[in-house]
């Protein structure tokens, strides 16, 4: 039994890995990819998806081009972390595919209303600041009938890292993340946080990463090993992280994770605060009637757990094909 | 030689007397009308356009459903203002005609991708929360190419209604408004905003109305007669504005319109500052080298005084027909 | 019948402005000044104030020392404005007079405390950032009781000048400003906000300054007149406002001023509207009930109009002698 | 060798229980107490703060009264946790000592200016909203150099309790601690965050609180236990938290607490964030050239993990004499 699934993506190194085990993965039906602006402009996220998919065998699998920009916060430009063409400057052959014509909204759309009309919900696993997915559930609120559950990467429980508040695929569009929120708990969209309370637990290292490499033939794993390799080099460690991958296992295998249920917002004004998820910690049972706020109206599955090894071990495995 | 244009409403009576204008007058050519949620519920501003349009003489314009309510905010329910139908619960037959199959934002980008084609862009004048064009510009920036220039009503240079500081439609959608400024500037869409500064003063009397009224025949100039009356009555007094037909009067005869060039921006955040339009009276021209906040991406035509009686008059010999 | 008064002031060209019209000024009893940082460093505004009121033959006016930077803002520079010395570079012998012992904080407590009992109550005219009186009303809000008055020069009902929305001497202590109008407000002290909607008007043009610099012999006159050639030279300009000497026209002359009574609150937060006095023009007689802010606890009168020739004459009479 | 220290209190129950540590512990010198406004009116934290001093046979200490309320925000009740007069409601015979003649921030400077002048700085100790530390280092910064450090109760690094965001004691006057801060990286002043990730874990069971009441006698031990018991029916709880009591535990024994050196800023603003401490864990020594805020200008000790037995036992044995 196959669980369905779309990507949203900013390919984006660990949006590759992410990619990768979504597409050999066995037990996923990677239905769609939609590509949206962020770790880079978003042409070069299009062309660096269908390369990866193609590399996975996977040229079945339709990719959209979304979003160019968030909502209102300027592009922002990550290849200081991503490489110049947004996948490490690998020197892999581009794929020569076109994408769907649909816009990335489209897409979503037409997937979405087809899976509530045949009753098989698909999970929605955004990977990146959440501009596509926002404006789908505004333009198109319907299309939450069909969709089971959203698993993005994004946000944090306690620390940032784009800023000591806030996480970076969340700052970079705060009013989509706070519209999905927003929107999941009007529609009734169950979500799940993967953010930085255990984003950065899940790590390959480098010696593994070569194992990779050396199965060579231009396949999956010699990818995954390459994008792997490049950021122990780029930030002169022993290991890297899978990143959004991490995401992917945590649809793949819920118990790795220790999930709790949290009211959470997103915080959009403040001096120091903008693009903060801000999850709350406390007892309602009890007794908060002194709270000018309230309790947040979006209630989702916080990651604050992971077994980190057990999903390096299904991403390495699945990669390596 | 008439004006294209296109109308985004939430009929609400005075888009409604806005829309008698764009419907009747010879100088303009409405291509399409699309509804948001604002005044009153988005299957009601549906059903309210299409029976004014109808009243018209024009069920050849196509009417499409769009955003139900705003990116951020709460919907807001102003039946006190515009009566439990969003129309003034004049009791008149309501249309039985069906809205286009596509969304509003599809409606729009059909619409102007013609008109780029065409060579000949379209005047958009929304009377409404910005939540469709904001959508549209976000997910079809390219759609700009066929969009002349953009007329709204809402915003204020000096005083806000729904607080000391915002206006309605602005207030009610403030993300969709900063979108659209944003967008503009980036698109190099030029943008009139037909305020609060200026949007109370074209009125028409009791009398007026009433002589409109006697006209008869449930014909465009009976119903611009009874939703003044309406007004009349649910504010107690001797006339009532044309209020979001100025707008449309801003289109026709920008003559009668005093404009200044400045730079504006929306407010999102503040503990009271939020929806408000912020528009830059000083001399950029000077030294402004202090200002730690720049000058504003966007720069618009901010309406500042208007010839009252001149544009009563328009919209009044406009709609007897 | 003289008007007891105090100034709180940062020393500064047109603060001596105002100094030398309430020191000459046989229709005000200037009890005290205190100093506080603003246009220039602390220490620069005692010494610029002693010197002010020796030349006008002021020795006896107690002058204190305050608050060296804002609440929360960091300390501003404006000598670009105001000159390296913070007033005008003039050249003239500063005063070797010693401050006050006490704070500024316990200076003005003192008299008021006294004029509370004496049931004389002071008019306290403040012309830079309010650190001082913020300090004070925290601190001591029994000193209330000896408070006539507060005309304070600052805000802006219609437009900033230290941004689009700001006045300089609200923007650079908005905590401050916030602070003196809500105890005002709760301690039933009168307000009269003299801002940026009539600052600019009053104004001394260079041949009337010349004709003051020519009455020679280091007194007001003179120094009066050199101060206001020295903005004209600044800014390339035929005339100079009175600037914050406009106040205290406003104390002695309360007819020349056309005031509003508004609910008036300081914006703090905000991306672009911080230190903004927001002045509720709307008639809150009228159904104001869906506003979400409510009715700001502090009405003042608000400044609108001025008799420009008025005040300046006024002003150019009293420092003449 | 003792600790000379100075507190600054809302009294309120576990402000008792940390002055009776202060008061009763040979290694501290407690050489006066100021009151503000908090957990309950400063006229009852006088009479509370009078009350637990001479219990503990201390009524040697100067106890001066402060400000009334924060800054900006309205004063708070919070009789529903500290009982109608703030200290339980538990009966005891309430001190007829009178305060100290001087303002709370008069004596402050006095002892600090005093302090500094000896050479053997003092440490401060506020379990309060920090509104007379506020005033105190804005009106005299010069007292800074004879406070050693400053280790308040508030904060919190990781979630809130006043709000998801925001701990009481910040939260109650957000300004102050925002001054506070500020004004402490200014000045130099170390400053340690004994706040809520370590708050609440000191724990004093029913049982030690009922061995405390029968020491009897009306001396500090009855009253500690009777403060505690008071905790237990209040909420209904086996133990409750010494609370403020753990901050001055913190200065006796700083081994027994787990402390991060962290760049903390204070948020004023922010819908939903305002009042939080937001403490950057990330590394500055990496590269965080991305992060358009910078490094906050304060960096502080937060207290992360306690050896709570330890403290409790401290609290204990000290308070039973
Ligand atoms: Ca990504
Ligand atoms: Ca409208
Ligand atoms: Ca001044
Ligand atoms: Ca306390």
């Amino acid at each position: 039994m196959t669980i369905p699934i779309v990507m949203d993506v900013d390919t984006g190194v660990d949006d590759a890995c992410a990619l990768l085990l979504a597409a050999c993965h066995p037990g996923l039906d990677l239905r769609a990819v939609t590509c949206v602006g962020g770790n880079t402009v978003v042409d070069d996220v299009v062309r660096n998806t269908l390369t990866v998919l193609d590399v996975a065998g996977r040229a079945d699998v339709p990719v959209a081009r979304g979003a160019a920009r968030p909502l209102l916060e300027e592009p922002v430009d990550a290849r200081h972390v991503h490489g110049d063409d947004g996948m490490g400057d690998l020197g892999w052959e581009f794929s020569s595919r076109q994408p769907d014509e649909r816009h990335a909204v489209e897409l979503l759309r037409d997937l979405f209303l087809a899976a509530a009309t045949d009753g098989e919900p698909i999970t929605l696993v955004p990977t990146a600041p959440m501009t596509n997915v926002a404006l789908l559930l505004r333009t198109y609120p319907q299309a939450a009938q069909g969709i089971s559950r959203i698993v993005f990467m994004g946000g944090a429980a306690r620390h940032g890292n784009a800023t000591a508040s806030a996480e970076f695929n969340v700052f970079h569009d705060p009013e989509a993340a706070a519209i999905v929120l927003d929107a999941a708990a009007e529609l009734g969209i169950p979500v799940t946080m993967y953010g930085l309370d255990v984003f950065y637990e899940p790590v390959i290292t480098r010696a593994e990463a070569e194992r990779l490499v050396a199965s060579g033939g231009h396949g999956p794993a010699e990818l995954a090993g390459a994008l792997i390799a490049f950021q122990c080099d780029r930030f002169g460690a022993p290991s890297a992280t899978i990143g959004d991958a991490g995401a992917v296992c945590a649809v793949l295998d819920p118990q790795g994770l220790q999930c709790v249920s949290m009211p959470v917002r997103v915080e959009l004004a403040g001096t120091w605060s903008r693009g903060r998820t801000i999850a709350d910690a406390r007892d309602w049972a009890g007794d908060l009637a002194h709270d000018p706020h309230g309790k947040a109206p979006a209630t989702i599955e916080v990651a604050l757990g992971v077994d980190a090894r057990r999903y390096a071990d299904l991403w390495l495995h699945s990669v390596h094909g």
